[in-house]
């Protein structure tokens, strides 16, 4: 991996070399993130991103070129440049698992060590947990409205390509059953799927010749794109080619709960009973969820999940709360901002569902029956804790979560968070 | 740069094995990405990205370690492997310069080749240009409403760590004055700036301490933060420590149009006359305009402009319009999509005010006075155009074409797109 230390903000490099200079540098602080709001309506928050975060942090060093471009720009001064050289984070870092939920306020990653070496992890640590939990978020509420139906993502093609990297592994932490993006199918061993596009029907002298070119090559095992002239026909096309026993067609669009049924019944009136129907085209979670009655076996969601369905970005903020022991807080903040180190624990009913979070600054809650802690280790001195999650551990921790909330907070409808936020403890 | 081979749709390459396998890989082959219709209400789109994705495609290779994933996975057979292997692309591109506006069906690029070279770039190129053209457009909104202040890009902590270096590209090919983002700075020159956070003045015994070492460090040319406690005490602080020629103050929080004109005033009293007002915090394009009548000196925009402020991804597709020499066209296309590699022109009065553009496709617009061409080569047989525009060419371009659209394409306000598009000739 190149090094990641200059996807940083300028501001950062000269708060340090002024602390530096001033003594400050080594004071030992406490940054905190957390989102003050979830996005309007939505009632819960999905950590992402943490795992890649580790990763970008051990490659978080300042080589040769790094140090020249910031001498030579005159963003930092000698003194600063020979601390960078030398830098690694050694501190700690602490924070909610990936694939669980948080809340406003829910203190999701806690980062300890010198103000030197932490401030300059900001904008880093935010650009992760920011993108990843935005898209996750999304993907579990269309997860959801699937009702068990597969989703496959595919909005690679609507979104940075680094970022649909990304985006394809939250959408699988959130219970995505496949990606498109091959890029996240070698980096992080997602499924991949797709077959066919328009243009492969336009390209061929027909559309049985474009059917019968990928039946041959793919097998009857093949997905056919079914709507590219006139959808009835297609169907009659894709299974006079490949037979009943055609895994499935595709509609990319059109009002697809008509489609569906109609495709459904003309499938299984050529005897193609097993054929699935697999639909796509600008699905979010509400359009996915107003196909759940309709003869729909996988759904395709693109644009929708990679820009988070409305909300592309987390609202996470890094806040330092704690200096020397000593808890700080920007005067201006909401009242419910508290300084000080924070410590949560998500409360449960004996059956196991969620009644509240309890987050208290400078101090452990009070331990009750049914509490699970929320923060574990990641980074201990600068080194990954030994049992950092797989992705397939927190897909899984999520699907968990999700069933532990209470049900009004699975709805798509705007509402509260689902679970409340009682903050207690602290001192400002 | 390391391979962007895989930064591609899985069935891109299925497509590419069945025509590899059937006899079609080699028909020669038009694609054209265009966009349907604009954002909701928007009066322009910004071609951004081409510079970034012509690099894109020249590190698009297969190498062992991509091939061997993909043999692995079974996504591509033996003949497929080999022919990956080989590849380059050896086509031609064409397209609307970088910085130039499009409007609902405008062909800003145009790629010709083999089915099966062209066919494997479709998701790179509209990773590249969805992302990039909506920040622009974004931006340049942003841009028109700061009236000719200033604008710096701090978005990159609200997106993907690698979307926020193209972000502040665009952002700044749109006209802002500086970014954040130290990367961007490395990668593209572009100018960063950034001073202190309000952990710099928490991680001090006193706010008078932290801006004490800040201009001990960065001298009186810096921008102290005032609104880590009181605004007005933080203005007195800041004129204590650095005197009357501190260059800026800045305000991130709170109502900013009332705590513009109290800081001025509080300034002006202190003899800070010449100390600018930096004001940040949720601005978008909107909230910028509400500011036009406040003595503010520079705006810093995050969220709203590396989120495309509400219209994160531009809505860019890539059809296969022409297959040796012949128009084809899905039949469950809109109207107005036809078939055949187009041409474009944007009409102008004599005055310099664009019109109308005129977008024909199989042949040439009839020539008029004042008529500008809007497609110019990027790529020839697979090789670069010598005289590609460096980003402040660019820049310049987008200023000027603003400068040409009728003054109602500036507003802010939701509207029809500034210049009509008019399409003509064709088949489908």
């Amino acid at each position: 991996m190149t090094s990641s230390a200059l996807l940083t903000d300028h501001y950062e490099l000269t708060m340090l070399s002024a602390a530096l200079r001033d003594g400050t540098a080594d004071r030992h602080c406490v940054f905190e993130v957390f989102a003050r709001r979830l996005p309007t309506g939505r009632r819960y928050g999905v950590v992402a991103g943490t795992a890649r975060l580790v990763e970008l942090i051990k490659a978080f060093r300042f080589g040769p070129e790094e140090i020249e471009f910031l001498l030579g720009r005159g963003i930092v001064d000698a003194a600063t440049a020979e601390w960078l050289g030398k830098y690694e984070f050694r501190g700690d870092v602490d924070g909610y698992a990936e694939g669980d939920l948080f809340f406003p306020g829910s203190p999701i990653l806690t980062v300890s060590g010198t103000f030197a070496e932490c401030v300059v992890l900001e904008t880093l640590i935010l650009s992760v947990l920011n993108h990843d939990s935005a898209i996750a978020a999304a993907a579990a509420r269309m997860v959801t409205a699937a009702r068990g139906r597969p989703v496959i993502e595919m909005g690679s093609r609507r979104t940075h390509e680094e970022s649909a990297v990304a985006a394809a592994r939250a959408a699988y932490l959130a219970g995505f059953a496949f990606t498109s993006n091959l890029e996240a199918g070698r980096r992080y061993g997602i499924p991949t799927t797709g077959t066919a596009a328009h243009a492969f029907t336009l390209l061929h002298d027909s559309e049985t010749a474009a059917f019968a070119s990928q039946v041959s090559t793919l097998g009857k095992q093949t997905t056919l794109l079914v709507d590219t002239y006139d959808i009835a026909q297609g169907i009659r096309n894709a299974i006079a080619v490949a037979g009943p026993d055609l895994r499935a067609v595709r509609i990319d669009s059109g009002d697809l709960s008509v489609l569906a049924s109609e495709s459904r019944a003309l499938l299984d009136s050529l005897g193609a009973t097993d054929t699935q129907i697999v639909v796509s085209g600008d699905l979010d979670e509400y359009a996915i969820a107003a196909l759940a009655a309709e003869p729909v076996d996988a759904y395709g969601a693109g644009t929708a999940v990679v820009i988070g369905s409305g909300a592309p970005t987390a609202g996470l903020v890094y806040k330092l709360v704690e200096v020397d022991g000593r808890p700080v807080v920007k005067r201006s903040e909401h009242k419910g901002t508290v300084g000080g180190r924070k410590t949560a624990v998500r409360r449960h009913k004996p059956t196991g569902t969620a009644t509240e979070e309890v987050v208290v600054s400078l101090g452990a809650p009070e331990a009750q029956p049914h509490d699970r802690a929320l923060q574990r280790p990641f980074l201990r001195a600068g080194a990954p804790a030994e049992d950092l999650p797989t992705l397939a551990d927190s897909r899984e921790h999520l699907r968990q979560c999700l069933i532990s909330i209470p049900w009004e907070g699975l709805k798509l409808s705007a509402g509260d968070p689902a679970v409340p936020v009682i903050m207690t403890g602290g001192s400002a």
